[in-house]
Parts: structure tokens; C-alpha cells; sequence
């Protein structure tokens, strides 16, 4: 497979977002305009983007949507089950845990951990907390794939560097903190809610 | 000013964010292969998004870092303060609160709301809850231009359609709902920690 840029990785949840909002609306095919136009791009940025991982549309015919999902999930590689725990259990990630539908696309919350003895032991969601303290006996047992990182920042370095030590493949950091695993093998995908708070207030002044 | 599309737009964030980190290390000056290269995108991608607003870098010499940092401001538009709500206040609400430093984007968090009679009156980080009963008020009193939405799903729709009715200029919506304001004076932005989840899961089975 060719190389793919991160920012049309970063559009494939959105493609897939559209997509199952037209399959819910009973549609079965779609074009690279109406994507483009929902989207905010251009037809032949979405034709582009998309043929990167295989030409999927067909001249004249566009788009089966159904198809595309397929597609696109498989690229994700959500078909594969995915074990997360997560690592710091004050209120973002209690609130991130409550908020989502991790099922949806066969991902797993299987453990907890912190290292407050009054949140140790509990349940969050249905997820045992543990101690940090057995993070590499848990995650192990649990082969967990991705660790969800929210803990305070100033435990973040530390902790990500001992993740990264215990092979976790994919850190998703709410820390706002840059880890610096830039040249390891542990991915790392940084959540900003900054980033679309500045979005919107570019928006606010425009009249478009 | 000539259209700018959602995806330039999106990638201002990533700019000043990089671009800080730069000046932060001293540096005064750089170029589009550089930013290109720690964002994971082509030199011309970067010289046609900055050029979109001007062009602000010279042959030979790069991009001024203090000087785009500006620009990049003054186009997001955060040189002028904004004024924000939180309506809900659950852990999410909370969460977000805790985590952001609104005030280093001249953001001041002046007023939240919420149904719950043991939550109205108190303060979060400092910042009084109100029943949003007399929310149409209180907006007016704090000329409110962002609400950040964290009700819950069964509330988002209707908090949102009486927010848009009150003229609130923007909604920075955590609730994972479509809010169906596509057609009106108010700018939504959604918050959606899956696509980061997803980007995520699609580099953890790649060895780029």
C-alpha cells in the first residue's frame, strides 16, 4: 500500500461518519460531490483521497455506500476486536468512558487504572480499576492494544514512557502533554479540544 | 477574502501549535518543508493553506515564526476576548473546564448552567452554575458568544434549538448529536473523540 498523508487518514472517520448517516437515511449510493459538498472539499479531493486506498467509485455510478463503509472500515481495520484500558481514571476519562459507544466499532474497555486508593478496587462503567501498580500483569492479561491516557499532566511523560517500556501499541493522550515518542513504536494520537474551539471562532466572524 | 475551505481551517490549530513549540525553542524563522514535514504534510499543502490568507512567507528566507503566529491569530480572530458558557454541567462539562487553559486564547468562561437543583448555585473552577432557567439572562449579561454544549443526548437537540434562538453565535457541541442547525445563523462545531480513536486505530496496524 501506498503512503497515505495523515490528514487523509485523519478524514476517514469523517467519510465513514457521512456515510452511515446516508445509509441510515435508506440511501444506497453516493457520489464524490455530495461527499465533497457535506465535507467541506472538493470532489476531486475526495476522489482523490479515497482512490488511495483503492479506486472505489465507478464512472457514471458514483459510490455504493454500503461498499464504501466496508471499505473504509476494513482500512481503519475496525473489523478486528481492540482491548483499551484506561489509565487515570479522574474526570476525563470518566467522562470519555460514559460518553462513548466504544462497541460500535468492536473496540473493548477491559481494565482501569489509578493510583488513588479510594477509586482502586471500584467499577467505572462496568471497568474494574486496578492499581497501577499491576499495570503490566493487566495489560498483558488483557492484551490490550490501546491505552487511553488520562492522567494528570504532570504524570503523563513518566507514564507513557513506562507504556511505551510495556510495548502498549496506541496511546490516545488527553493529556494535552507532547509525550515524545515520536521515535518509538508506540503510536500516539493527541486529543485537543483547543483545536476545535479555535475552529469555531474562526467561523464566528465569517459570513460564509 | 476569498473562500477558505473547512480543511484549511482545521489545519490552523496544528500551525500555531507547532509554530509555538518552535518559538518556544528559540527559533525565529522556518519554512514549508519544515512545517510540512512535522505535520505530516506536503511543502506546497502548507504554502497554499498560509497562502490562502496572504502570503506571508518569503523566497529564500521561510516564514517569520513570531510573525505567522500573529497572522495566524488574527485570522482564527482570537486578538478580540470571547465570552463562554458551559450549558450542563455533568462530568464532561466539568472535564473540559479542568483541563483547558481558555485564558492564554483571551477565552473567559463566564457562566454555566444546568437542571440539576443541587448543582445550581455552586461554582465550578470558579465559575458560578446557574438553573437555566434564566439562561436567555444571564447570556445577555455576560454577552455570551460561544455555548459549549454538554447536555445530555436526549437534551441536545432542544438546548440547542432554544440557544440558536437566543442568537448565540456558537455552539461547541460535545454531545455527539446532530444538532441540525445547518441552516442558521448559529455556527456548530462537534467534538467527536472517535475520529481521534479511529486515526488511532488505523496507524497501530501500519509500520510507517
Amino acid at each position: 500500500m501506498r503512503y497515505v498523508s495523515k490528514n487523509t487518514v485523519n478524514r476517514l472517520p469523517k467519510y465513514l461518519h457521512y456515510l452511515q448517516d446516508l445509509k441510515q437515511n435508506g440511501l444506497t449510493r453516493t457520489s464524490s460531490s455530495v461527499i465533497a459538498e457535506a465535507l467541506g472539499m472538493t470532489a476531486s479531493q475526495v476522489r482523490q483521497d479515497l482512490s488511495a486506498f483503492g479506486n472505489y467509485g465507478a464512472q457514471g455510478y458514483g459510490y455504493d455506500i454500503e461498499k464504501l463503509i466496508a471499505n473504509i472500515c476494513e482500512i481503519i481495520g475496525v473489523y478486528q476486536p481492540h482491548s483499551i484500558a484506561v489509565v487515570g481514571v479522574g474526570c476525563i476519562g470518566r467522562a470519555v468512558l460514559g460518553h462513548m459507544d466504544f462497541t460500535s466499532y468492536n473496540y473493548r474497555v477491559c481494565a482501569a487504572f489509578d493510583i488513588d486508593p479510594n477509586v482502586i478496587g471500584t467499577t467505572i462503567n462496568g471497568v474494574q480499576v486496578y492499581s497501577i501498580d499491576v499495570i503490566e500483569e493487566i495489560l498483558q492479561r488483557h492484551r490490550v492494544d490501546i491505552c487511553m491516557l488520562t492522567v494528570s499532566k504532570s504524570a503523563a511523560k513518566s507514564v507513557a514512557s513506562k507504556l511505551n517500556q510495556l510495548k502498549v501499541r496506541g496511546i490516545w493522550n488527553f493529556t494535552n502533554v507532547n509525550l515524545g515518542l515520536d521515535k518509538t513504536e508506540t503510536v500516539v494520537e493527541n486529543v485537543d479540544f483547543l483545536d476545535s474551539l479555535l475552529t469555531l471562532t474562526y467561523y464566528l466572524k465569517k459570513d460564509i
